[in-house]
């Protein structure tokens, strides 16, 4: 029967008044949930809908520990709690893996107009940024309407200035309006430093309407100069574009006092709820626990942590473990370079051909809206069925497009097939990266719908019999 | 006809057919509005909704000066701007009467919860705080539901402590919920200092859900040190309290670098509308000029401002003068201590008895929903009149039962009659004092209809041949 769709089974499920249940779910290739297994998902979907849990991780998380970013006290007291929380919630095997990271201080950042019409502004040095000299450098402004077009400036046009890239990120559910505005904070730096820039300012990376700027990491390049980054509130940076539009010059005073610290010692934190029949194969549960440094980190990814701890709690609940292994995985060090994920594929690499299926959880506290799969094409059916247990949740089917989590890159390459539970990220990115991520942006309700459909897809697919290995090629 | 009711005056002219408009209106006493200036109101009304002038004056004041503290630089911009405004728009008698203001200067601000768990928190210095120790000052901190609570505990619960009043401040329409919330604000850091105290922290005196701090004045009380004063964003606050509910030992690090720097000159600014009558008595059009130094004081009172000048510019356009002179008062420094409230009822003492009618603009830029006043109780017809002419816009006549503006104060003991043209103020506290008071705040359909009901009320008031003065006893 190995490889017979389950369309069919479906239908002789149907003209047999079979209940499935009947069926022998140790055998290898029964590509089919068994009626029990629905019965079991749809009661978890219940249980979830219902469950205090994750908003309470959430609270205990923001409240206890806070600001984490990488290799900062916040970092290693975020560990700790993360153990202590697995080991309470019951989970087995809870460990610290170390992790190398980069140890980055933002200090202090200053800016404002100088003329014409002094005015502060509000703004946050980017991750990784340089310093200023100290007390600050002061240069005429250049503005971009959008990285492109800063790139296409003359150098004489930029040198000795800094430069203003100031397009605005455009609000969408599914994020991609991100995946654009990010470009000038990811490269602008390096960009305007090839061209002779002082430093760069950028118009906030993301949708809010208040005074907070968004900060987040950027990349130097290799043989031009680092320079000092920040990035204004969407605000300021929309008062510095309409003063570059009345034509005259216009000046600015920058102070940032950031420094590279070296590094530091961090560390993966895992868990597990152990298979009943191949405990060696892996439903990968994943977050990551570092956060930026402005907000409590509440929503990035405070919110992620909570969904699949609490998940993965509801599934270890049950009177009989599921038939393979789950693991949560909190990863240090997400947003300063993925190297709690790079280090877990590191430490991990004889294990990956065992993991059967690997998700993230990482955009924010809104709900899931659809499911979408990258796993072998033979297994599609089964994710089909699962997101038939998802369907009463209000989540799609979304096929087998894609799936992401910046996390599961690095395994990628291992053909470890993944999973996308995408949420509505139309409010994300006005509290993402900013000091605004609080708890106080986390809609209990909605974090629960999350939880409801981690639940069912983790433990549908730690019982589906067949495989989704391997992903297609990358 | 003296003192004849409108109603009776009404019905005569329906009973009789009378327009009105053929009635002799110079005639001193004779107390209804003509048709033609009920047509000529209905006329600004609708002028006045397709408005775009004010919002331009918003946006203009917020870039061009932006923040605007009193003794500042930013408030001698403000002065300038508002003089060379006043010009451009063609006021009579455009002049800066000298006010002289206190200087204080914010300087840098932080906190953190010390322990249990280390966490950063948003907060401001309070207008007119005396700075810490240089480095900070840290002690345990207790705390007090209400100021009440924190004048009933006994010196030793507060003596050596950092004092923190939590009460959030309810959302009304009205503004009512900032009377209770704002005592905190005021006579905290005295009660605190009365106790023992060796700094106080407040829960913001505002209804902002984002991570902004709400500044504002308070008072020091003779007799006890003035001791540092800051407003935690409300999120932390939350926060703050929660962890005192757990019961155990807070301690709290706060670092003030405010200081007084003295007095500083700064000015009333004042333009007019002469008068074709009686040019001598004066309708005052108020706002105030200076604002907190947070945002770039667009609501709170930049809106303010536009909305009487650009009412004042539109009766300024017609084809004829209104009966009395109009005055517009852009006061100086009404957040610190009303100094230009104060100097200008000093400066125009014998002036005031010619005062017909005043009003001030200080709410913010929503919508104006009712229409109240207090002036003699024969005039009461005539502002029931006005609120039939103002209804259109939604708005509701409120009767004689007081008005108010932090700026008439002064004039009260003078009996200078009042009115107020009241705002929904419902998201107003959002943002006043806080770093998001900004122009993108500002809804320009709303600030549209403000100006409608200001240029209604002022060419009513100076049109109509009766009296309001004298106000009722104070």
């Amino acid at each position: 029967m190995r490889r017979v769709g389950l369309f069919w089974l479906g239908v002789l499920g149907l003209l047999g008044g079979c209940a499935g249940g009947a069926r022998d779910a140790s055998s290898p290739g029964f590509e089919v949930l068994s009626a029990e297994v629905a019965a079991t998902a749809a009661a978890l979907r219940e249980q979830g809908l219902a469950d205090g849990r994750a908003y309470q991780l959430v609270g205990s998380l923001t409240a206890e520990v806070g600001p984490r970013l990488a290799g900062t006290p916040g970092d290693r007291a975020a560990v700790a709690w993360a153990l202590r929380t697995l080991d309470e919630l019951g989970f087995d095997q809870v460990r610290a893996e170390p992790v190398t990271v980069p140890h980055w201080e933002r200090g202090e950042a200053e800016g404002w107009i100088v003329g014409p019409d002094p005015q502060p502004v509000v703004l946050a040095a980017l991750g990784g940024s340089v310093a200023t000299p100290e007390g600050g450098l002061e240069a005429e402004v250049v503005g971009a309407a959008s990285l492109e077009e800063l790139e296409q400036l003359a150098p004489s046009a930029v040198e000795g200035r800094i430069a203003f890239i100031h397009d605005p990120m455009e609000r969408t559910r599914d994020g991609s309006g991100y995946g654009r505005a990010v470009a000038k904070r990811h490269r602008g730096a390096a960009v305007a430093a090839g061209k002779g820039a002082r430093a760069v300012l950028i118009r906030s990376a993301g949708t809010s309407t208040h005074r907070v700027a968004h900060t987040g990491s950027l990349r130097y390049a290799d043989g031009v100069p680092p320079i000092p980054a920040a990035a204004l509130s969407n605000l300021d940076a929309d008062r510095l574009a309409a003063r570059l539009a009345d034509g005259g010059p216009v000046r600015f005073h920058l102070r940032l006092t950031s420094r590279h610290l070296g590094e530091a010692e961090s560390a993966n934190v895992l868990g597990e709820v152990p298979g009943r029949e191949r405990p060696e194969e892996i439903v990968l549960l994943a977050c990551h626990l570092d956060s930026w440094d402005l907000g409590t980190g509440a929503v990035d990814d405070g919110a992620g942590c909570a969904i699949v701890m609490a998940a993965a709690r509801l599934i270890r609940d049950l009177p009989q473990p599921p038939r393979r292994s789950l693991r949560v995985v909190l990863y240090a060090n997400e947003e300063f370079g993925l190297s709690g994920a790079r280090a877990y594929a590191e430490a991990h690499r004889e294990e990956l051909a065992r993991h059967l299926v690997a998700a993230e959880s990482d955009f924010g506290a809104g709900p899931v809206w659809r499911f979408q799969t990258w796993i072998a094409p033979s297994a599609v059916p089964a994710a089909a069925e699962i997101a038939r247990l998802l369907a009463p949740l209000g989540i799609e089917w979304g096929g087998n497009q894609g799936a992401f989590g910046a996390d599961l890159t690095p395994l990628r390459p291992f053909r470890v097939p993944m999973v996308s539970l995408r949420q509505d990220g139309s409010r994300y990115f006005d509290v993402h990266h900013t000091a605004d991520d609080t708890l106080d942006q986390v809609d209990p309700g909605e974090l629960a719908q999350n939880v409801a459909a981690w639940a069912v897809f983790a433990y549908a697919a730690a019982e589906w019999p067949g495989d989704f290995r391997p992903a297609p090629e990358p």
